[in-house]
């Protein structure tokens, strides 16, 4: 094992305190206990319980993965120790008040730590976010009982929790949920149904599993605004005793990646004895979830940019130890030169760290804001964070899984033979990759969210909010001394994106099919614009850190602006192309017949 | 399990005999016994067993995986009978000429045969593939005695070939080959070295395995013009008997995907006794290698066709029965629409199609080249064929492995969480996909092949072969009534490569690195025409099947009409934006410091 850094530690410095200046977050009275020296310590201990005791386990764990006997999962040993060590350094609860027993951290902050830990292990962290996401939502909407209940011993790490959405029949149709929840006269409801892809819906080291789970209440309307949700733990606290709950481990799938946190089919009720109790009032289920969305969405986007990294630090440790073939301005005599030295390995690895650290600057960038909408004082600057990091939500959670897939696959082919082996990393990472367009909402719903909901949906608000951040961002640019066809060029693109929105909104109101059937391509198109303003951003910052900061800095600044560089040359200009694409809106795949596939 | 056709018979029908009219070869001497009947009946009888028997052999052996036990490779054990299944239906040698027992068909139609057998199971098509690639070397430079022993078996299915070029030090630095051969007064030599990456380098089914091993005899010049050929079988026969010839299995590695057929550590000499028996003459090994070589790499480029194309039709059948969600004209009372009604399910799997089919219209069309510039009279006609298959070879090859990749990725999404289970193909085949931009040259070796050798090499006169069978087309499309925008814009792209290529050529003269560095964009770039070239071949031959043909293939050719049409419109332009940044030739790649990574 090489000593693969997980996340580079500079660039992530960087990106908090020269970029996005987090610190000023402690102005705001929910952090005004921390300051930088909080946040390191947070992210150093998380760091260091990455790099020492996480990494290593990777490997086995992905080649165990777990197993299903005699109807239960079987987890991999290590895991509940692994889980107990990020409980104890706070990471299930870390963003969460102190009264719940939180840091009051900021999401900004707890992204930062989180993607060392998903970077060396991403199951054993999958465990915790979702822990995280079921606890937050009985804190947010729970009646007390069910706080003291389920949501302290979910934030101590003694119980696990899921998140029971998807069903068989219905997958992201979340509208066709069948499973039934029947009023009793003790309070409770009786659960019946079945779930799919639950992750981390069993193991074998938790002495409880809390299942939140939609269904639907006897009588309730169709569609998506009958759907209640419901605390359904797998055994039910009686006095000091935990009772079963008639919740059944049906199955467990095998699946590409992810292999060390089971995706499990569940049976609830088949004896009609598994008691649900509702989570806030009836029949807004979904309208919980989705509040909660943001942070699951951003928490995607987290670890598949973290999956990328640790992959793209792997192919950049191999390129620079492995002699290979010669350049062209040496001789047959001379020896071999380390593959970094080939043009095209140099533009692989260009190329991973453009989208890597362009994604985690931009999932920064969305946690910061999330911070400031939920904490900022009221007025006009919350309100504007609240509009945009609505709006980059999508993005966020996208473009690191698409794009940060085709890095992982660079990371692959950089290795050559060796990275189709399991003897190095890359092929693992690109297996768990795979799944981060597919959970949380696909690419497709995600596209449809960014442009049906977030764009049209506002009337352009959105758009316009973040052409401020642009226009603001490029006038900061010219005056940090950064190349000014940069800036010109994200608002040539900037004028595009709203000309083919205006387009597609007349279209969407003649037609909505029409409007919006290109929604992944306008995802593409404007994902691809605010990554050339994350490095518009992160360029400013080191043109300033060039001229006033360390000259041991060099260097690393300069690896900045040249990534920054190859966005601008090589991505942005896709803009262009996939806009006329859009306003053409060619309709080969809505008008070819069903048999002529 | 679905029916899945492995290959869309009609559209295989159509490509050869409507797109490429397939049946003219038979006018060639070598061809002469030939007709449409038996080309049907060969690949039929092909299609059948790779339906009725290979189809269901798949899953099992990428589940099972092969395993190294006691310094063997134990391979699946049906593996034996399925080969010796594909040498019955002579697949093995079905190209070769009589005098070997071969079958004298066309590469066309053993391309076209194979494309089933691949696609049902592609690791039993590999042993057979790397048994007729070993052979063939030894038919076309091998001494009648290596013919005699080795060959004749090799094609008669009694024993399995190899070739053995990479070890572990250089990669796909051949230059930098270590492997001895040390010349004795019997005549053979002592072979003493290691090899990598050996594909079928051992199994536990056939009763011996021919490698064809690269080495350097003892004196021999240094780097590529040193490396001799030699035939080292595992076992050495002496008479009756078959002799341990000291090649020791060193290990297998574990893989990706291709799980049932095994990749090898081989080492040959360990105890000073293994022979190996010159093929040709020293010091010429790597160039008998490389007049194989665009046959293997046509053969990678067909594997990766099928592929992709066996998930897109998992795919397909998958939003043809799957009931999820609803449309934007459907009320919530409404039953779920099939996925196939939702545009961007459509979308993915129009741009499977597109994809897929393109690819296999390009294999197609250089197998038909191949066998033009192989057997057709002397004169223009032929080194015109010549030219294009040389040229077309590393673009066969890499536009299935990379875009076949993104296909394959496709196939995972349109299944969502389905697709990320092994209890669908897709996955499977998504990591079997992977190998085909790595082996047998990466996507970097076939791009510096492309520009440097075939077309700044020639001095651009391939590119102009090139342009002609452009040219041809889009009069002939336009003759058929195919909409005139789509020639002209073929046409437009051929010009902006005609100026790129000259500008690069410009580059390399005064600055070898400068001029190639942009080689994987180039290759990028000229695919995509190639590609829009095959759909304009397509599109003519549709429109001319609407005029004439059968009146239930309307929608078939629909079909291929729109699949065209979605070329045109959302792939070809990228060859302008590509272009433009080749042009540019951004160099960030190659000033950015190795600290700024």
């Amino acid at each position: 094992m090489n000593d693969n850094p997980l996340i580079h530690d500079r660039t992530l410095e960087f990106l908090l305190y020269e970029v996005l200046d987090v610190e000023r977050l402690c102005r705001m009275p929910y952090f005004q206990d921390h300051s930088r020296q909080t946040f390191e310590m947070f992210v150093g201990s998380c760091r260091k319980f990455a790099r020492e005791v996480l990494r290593s386990s990777y490997k086995p764990m992905d080649e165990a993965a777990t197993s299903y006997e005699g109807g239960r999962v079987v987890t991999h040993p290590q895991t509940g120790e692994l889980v107990q060590g990020l409980v104890d350094l706070g990471l299930v609860n870390a963003t969460r008040p102190y009264e719940v027993e939180g840091q009051q951290l900021p999401s900004t902050i707890m992204l930062a730590a989180n993607a060392y830990v998903t970077a060396a292990n991403l199951s054993v962290q999958g465990f915790c976010m979702l822990t995280t996401g079921a606890a937050h939502l009985i804190e947010a909407f729970g009646s007390d009982e069910l706080k003291e209940t389920y949501m302290r011993r979910m934030y101590a790490g003694e119980w696990t929790g899921t998140m029971a959405l998807t069903e068989p029949q219905a997958g992201s149709g979340l509208a066709d949920i069948q499973t039934r929840a029947t009023p009793t006269e003790e309070g409770h409801y009786l659960i019946q149904g079945s779930k799919v892809f639950i992750s981390g819906g069993d193991n074998s080291f938790s002495e409880n599993i809390v299942h939140l789970v939609l269904a639907r209440i006897d009588g309730a309307p169709l569609g998506t605004k009958g759907i209640s949700l419901f605390v359904v733990p797998r055994l039910r606290p009686e006095g000091e005793e935990l009772l079963d709950n008639d919740v059944d481990t049906a199955g467990a799938f095998h699946k590409l990646g992810w292999r060390a946190i089971p995706s499990i089919a569940l049976n609830f009720g088949e004896e009609g004895r598994c008691r649900g109790y509702l989570v806030g009032e009836p029949h807004r289920g979904l309208r919980y979830m989705f509040q909660m969305m943001n942070e699951a969405r951003l928490g995607v986007g987290a670890s598949a940019m973290a999956t990328a990294m640790v992959a793209y630090e792997e192919a950049l440790a191999y390129a620079k130890t492995r002699p290979q073939g010669r350049r062209f301005d040496q001789r047959a005599t001379d020896p071999p030169a380390n593959i970094i030295e080939h043009p095209d390995v140099r533009r692989m690895l260009l190329r991973q760290k453009a989208i890597c650290e362009g994604a985690l600057s931009l999932l920064l960038t969305s946690a910061h804001l999330l911070d400031r909408a939920e904490h900022g004082p009221e007025g006009e600057d919350t309100l504007h964070a609240a509009t945009l990091v609505e709006l980059l939500t999508p993005i966020a959670k996208t473009f690191p899984a698409e794009k940060g897939f085709e890095s992982n696959v660079l990371a692959v082919q950089v290795l050559g033979g060796y990275g189709y082996t399991s003897e190095y990393l890359p092929e693992a990472l690109l297996r768990d990759q795979k799944l981060n367009s597919i959970h949380e909402g696909t690419t497709g719903i995600q596209s449809l969210d960014l442009l049906g909901r977030k764009v049209l949906g506002t009337g352009g608000a959105s758009l316009v909010a973040l052409s401020q951040e642009f226009e603001q961002s490029s006038k900061l640019a010219a005056e940090a001394g950064v190349p000014a066809g940069w800036g010109n060029a994200l608002m040539a693109a900037n004028r595009r994106i709203a000309d083919v929105t205006a387009t597609l909104g007349a279209r969407a109101l003649e037609d909505p099919t029409r409007g919006l059937q290109h929604s992944v391509d306008y995802l593409d198109m404007v994902a691809t614009a605010v990554l050339a303003w994350q490095w518009l951003l992160m360029a400013t910052a080191a043109a300033e850190g060039l001229q006033t900061g360390a000259a041991t800095d060099k260097l690393f600044y300069e690896g900045k602006l040249k990534a920054a560089q190859y966005w601008f040359a090589t991505e942005l200009p896709r803009v262009t192309t996939l806009a006329d694409m859009i306003t053409i809106g060619d309709d080969a795949f809505m008008t070819i017949p069903d048999e002529g596939f």
